[in-house]
């Protein structure tokens, strides 16, 4: 199975996740004819390259959770939950599109990053013309509501991503930063895809609450996953380049662990590497990985907040949403799971 | 006199300007101190650095065109103009910092760009988090009317933006492209400027609809008197690099003129220089441009811009903001006068 989606192909094991997205179908095949239709409105330059963007291969997760929370068991997805589900993926989008240029990763869902396709330049001005239009769709509800909380969304993910840009290169970051950091540039855009979409499917405040804190500790949880698989994934199976972490002086979770966990002398090496910039050697940090057991502490850190996202949906289990909201808990541990032994090695 | 203000320091020349600006002195104190505040909101990483950008040294010329439209005579500025001047000049600013990382200047308003102080990568997110900063104050009004103009505006601002870096260093630019480009690129911002400066200042929609027309001509004419100033200005007195354009391959009007104007063989030469990339020769192009009137030609482009946009508000002559913003049009004739003879020259 490939782990870029949330479908695995192993229906044995995986009926759960086969039910939430086989529910979704309809809801994705609306929700592309609606971001292609929104290409029409971009200037004829740049028609091509936002249509390289909102291409079909991505994970789509955001919206997911937009549909998932705001979900009453029709097979036809509102209006307003398709747009916002479109508000936050070009945002996400935006978001991709600008970090690759800072990354100088050559691959995103197995295809060149829009960054290496039309330059950098190009790439900044893309991101900026996919951001304005998520905007731009926002404005389009009765409410400044959305709008409200789309913007401020942004704004937290662009502090992340500058925090983070920051430290780069450096050592001195305690796990408390690198909460912080995916706090704000992840887990704030899954906490607002279930508050709008919860909040759009005209579910009760307490709902609202609940959903958008399971967003919270699930984005948490999904990006310790991604930066779990950015050492132990498979290229193939990732869809991007790998080690561009370590490559770039990136400090996540699993460096941190292994830093932590270092003797001496040996994290000295790899602080001096990191400070440097010097080129790293990919290979032996995943040994030393192996070694310390990096991988079962960091797939803890993952499960800790899943049943954290878990409890908070706990009181709701009455409502449409619940079931198919959990069960992308599931669809994440089976993607850890599937890291450490990836199918068919 | 420093020709990066809009208030020439020679009072016998230019009585109308110091009217404008000191009639509007109290506004920008109030935009100031609002911007300032702004600052409180951002994630203490990024503060300083959008404090770097939000400085006191810029032109603002879009909140003067918001504070300007919405005139009503009163000395202390409407809350919601102040907030919607806040909103554009955000926008705005956002913008400068994405451009001066894809023109490489080291220079903006006699400073280090923010690309040269804190890395394009980290620039490219403060860019991000402006503009989103700019939309969430825009989402601070009771509809989404703002939101609505401000974010169509944005894409169309970026959207001009990246034509013309997808042209950098070609030379089939017809007139036409040159002006659809300033129109997008730096007219719209102007023209929503008037817009939303009219409309929340309480005044009819005819007069809002002539006052968006004065804005988009007098941007016409302000972007053409820009690409003119790369050319003509002086260093120290414009604030930034020059010759950037020529440097970036970046043809705009008085290089499209000198194009149309040069003898065949010259015209081959400087067509391979910019196709070649090659180093640009940036005096013998401003002696060539000298010789064949380029100046004046370019000069009376601007010039028919300003009459349009002054016939825009001919009809709306007994309005409070009309004698104000009239006033503007002389004060960009005068800079352009001020780039031939500059003072103590």
């Amino acid at each position: 199975m490939s782990a870029t989606t949330l479908i695995p192909s192993d229906p044995t094991m995986v009926k759960d996740f086969a039910t939430v997205f086989a529910r979704l179908k309809p809801h994705m095949g609306v929700l592309d004819v609606f971001l292609r239709g929104q290409l029409e409105s971009f200037e004829p330059e740049i028609r091509e390259m936002a249509d390289y963007c909102i291409d079909t291969s991505g994970k789509r997760i955001r919206p997911a959770l937009v549909f998932l929370s705001g979900w009453n068991g029709s097979e036809v997805p509102a209006q307003e939950l398709v747009r916002v589900a479109g508000v936050v993926e070009l945002v996400h989008l935006a978001t991709l599109v600008h970090d690759d240029i800072m990354d100088e990763a050559d691959l995103r869902r197995s295809r060149r990053t829009a960054s290496r396709q039309y330059g950098p330049e190009a790439a900044v001005l893309l991101g900026d013309a996919l951001f304005a239009h998520a905007l731009h769709l926002a404005a389009q509800f009765p409410t400044t509501e959305v709008c409200y909380a789309v913007s401020d969304s942004t704004r937290k993910v662009c502090a992340g991503e500058i925090v983070q840009t920051l430290r780069r290169g450096t050592t001195n970051i305690t796990r408390e930063d690198y909460f912080r950091v995916i706090d704000l540039k992840t887990a704030e855009l899954f906490r607002i895809s279930c508050f709008l979409g919860s909040k759009l499917g005209g579910f009760p405040s307490e709902f609202v609450d609940a959903a958008s804190r399971f967003g919270r500790h699930l984005g948490i949880a999904y990006q310790i996953y991604d930066d779990l698989a950015d050492f132990f994934g498979q290229e193939k199976q990732i869809g991007k380049t790998l080690g561009t972490d370590l490559q770039s002086g990136k400090v996540t979770l699993p460096l941190l662990a292994l830093l932590e966990r270092l003797p001496a002398d040996d994290r000295a090496l790899l602080v001096d590497e990191i400070l440097r910039r010097r080129e790293p050697d990919l290979a032996g940090r995943l040994r030393q990985m192996s070694e310390l057991g990096i991988f079962d502490m960091v797939a803890a850190e993952v499960e800790t907040e899943l049943v954290h996202a878990e409890a908070a949906l706990g009181p709701h289990g009455s409502l449409a949403p619940v079931g198919l909201l959990m069960q992308l808990c599931e669809t994440l541990r089976y993607q850890v799971r599937n890291l450490r032994a990836p199918a068919g090695v």
